[in-house]
């Protein structure tokens, strides 16, 4: 466990520089939101949407660097949509991981704006993975273009977005069903790391099995991810959650715990964990890595 | 004058259909935000911007479907950039065009996630302008990846984004320079008009110096109709305007004809308009309906 945490480690603090490579210098008449960016973005987080992207792309024998503005996309992506949730109109959050949320240090409507500009510059970071000079083959530009439209989907409102659409309305209903529940967890937490791991799949020219594959696993990962969180919700202490115990219960949320109970909440995540390595055994036996970040990302803080 | 009125509003409904092709089915759990963004998007803009772009096409001798997911792409962007323009914290305004703002139907956190759901949509809809199959060739995707990418530095903090960050910031200050009131306009206003005559002209194939002759010509236009509406704000009626007359001055906000008088601001409206039907008329003879447009346009509402 030990062995792997540090490799993840390693791996979060190079994707930190080729963040870094993409975000705007603080200067010119806009800079108050160019500061709101990066204060945002550079707020710590573990990096994990780029790391399955960079991983699965080497797991398909990836080895150039056009998928590092697709990294650099998908994690202003991630960031963007907790800043906007951030808000008063939305959570209403002033920390987030013991530091000062961005429109709380901003400003609302810079908080706002920041949060427009990182999805934006996501898109603009995006097209950086297109080569613009003569050097270009087809089938390479389509690979790119590919990937881009996975992600955009997935960011979007048949993805991310419509899955914050719904648990919205969720939290104002009274009842939740099951099928409801899972398409706010299928769309807002496994959206991204499907997209992840689709678009690292395409860029290294997967073919479409196996890009449906990671689909599929990515979906797993992300389920699980979720449920062990409403899990350790309940059992778990303060200290490994980051937030008060059996806080779920107290906003009266209804979970994939509340409804089912620990133990077969248990099970399942048992289940979605190894259907998941199953599946990166089969698509490719160098998938040592990434099944070690896939176990240690369901099972963390246990 | 009438003749042309005419054939844009020909225009402007062949553009409502194809932008109505790229909108969202309203249903699945996440219904209300796909409603929200319709119901932004489809409140009778007069569409100039994906106008300006097809005829930009076309003068540069495009005929192909392709810039169509980019006509819809542009509109999307601006809609967004409206609805969020429109929320409590920033402008806070409760009527667009004698309609009920979108946040205002949907509530707040709607009217975030509606422009967050457009904003990511134009992005989705413009991937789809790059073949998908085998029929693509290296030319023309690279010139889609450059449409797409400028479309996307245009939008952001580089071009409106940054534009509506030193707008705001020049609310709260006291005093504004030229300097300052220029690159609010350039940016907020004029980049989209710059992203649609480039998008038009990179996908037609215009050669570099062609491209930034139509970066400068919609510099002007943009420029042009921003003085344009400062003059009309003091000398217009309430009917022509839409707004109430001289409210600039009773906010207080200083705009180009609080500073140099309304004579110089018309000379520079003349100056900057006479400058872009040059531009038109030296790249292409065959330029008559964008000139045309473009003094439409410039000299609207007078």
């Amino acid at each position: 466990m030990e062995q792997i945490q540090e490799a993840i480690q390693r791996r979060a603090a190079d994707i930190e520089e080729i963040i870094r490579a993409y975000l705007p210098a603080e200067t010119g008449y806009q800079r108050t939101v160019l500061e709101a960016m990066n204060y945002s973005i550079l707020a710590g987080g573990k990096r994990l949407r780029p790391m399955l992207m960079q991983e699965t792309y080497k797991m398909f024998g990836g080895s150039g660097r056009e998928v590092e503005p697709l990294m650099a996309a998908i994690e202003m992506i991630h960031t963007y949509s907790l800043v906007h949730d951030d808000l008063p109109a939305m959570d209403n959050d002033e920390y987030r991981r013991g530091r000062k949320t961005t429109h709380t240090v901003y400003g609302e409507a810079m908080g706002i704006l920041a949060g427009d500009g990182l999805l934006n510059l996501a898109w603009e970071t995006a097209m950086q993975a297109f080569p613009m000079g003569e050097q270009g083959e087809t089938a390479h530009m389509q690979r790119i273009a590919g990937a881009v439209a996975v992600l955009a989907r997935k960011a979007g409102v048949y993805g991310m977005i419509g899955g914050q659409t719904a648990d919205i309305q969720a939290e104002e209903a009274e009842q939740v069903s099951m099928e409801q529940l899972l398409f706010i967890h299928e769309h807002k937490t496994a959206a991204l790391i499907q997209a992840a791991m689709m678009a690292g799949a395409i860029l290294a020219g997967a073919n479409e099995q196996q890009i449906r594959q990671m689909e599929r696993c990515a979906y797993n990962i992300g389920i699980a991810f979720q449920i062990q969180d409403d899990i350790l919700d309940v059992t778990g202490t303060m200290e490994e959650l980051g937030k008060p115990i059996g806080s779920d219960e107290k906003n009266h949320k209804q979970t994939y715990v509340t409804i089912r109970g620990v133990e077969a909440s248990a099970r399942e995540v048992e289940r979605l964990s190894r259907e998941a390595m199953e599946i990166l055994s089969s698509v490719e036996e160098d998938s040592g890595f990434l099944r070690e970040l896939t176990a240690f990302l369901i099972h963390r803080r246990k």
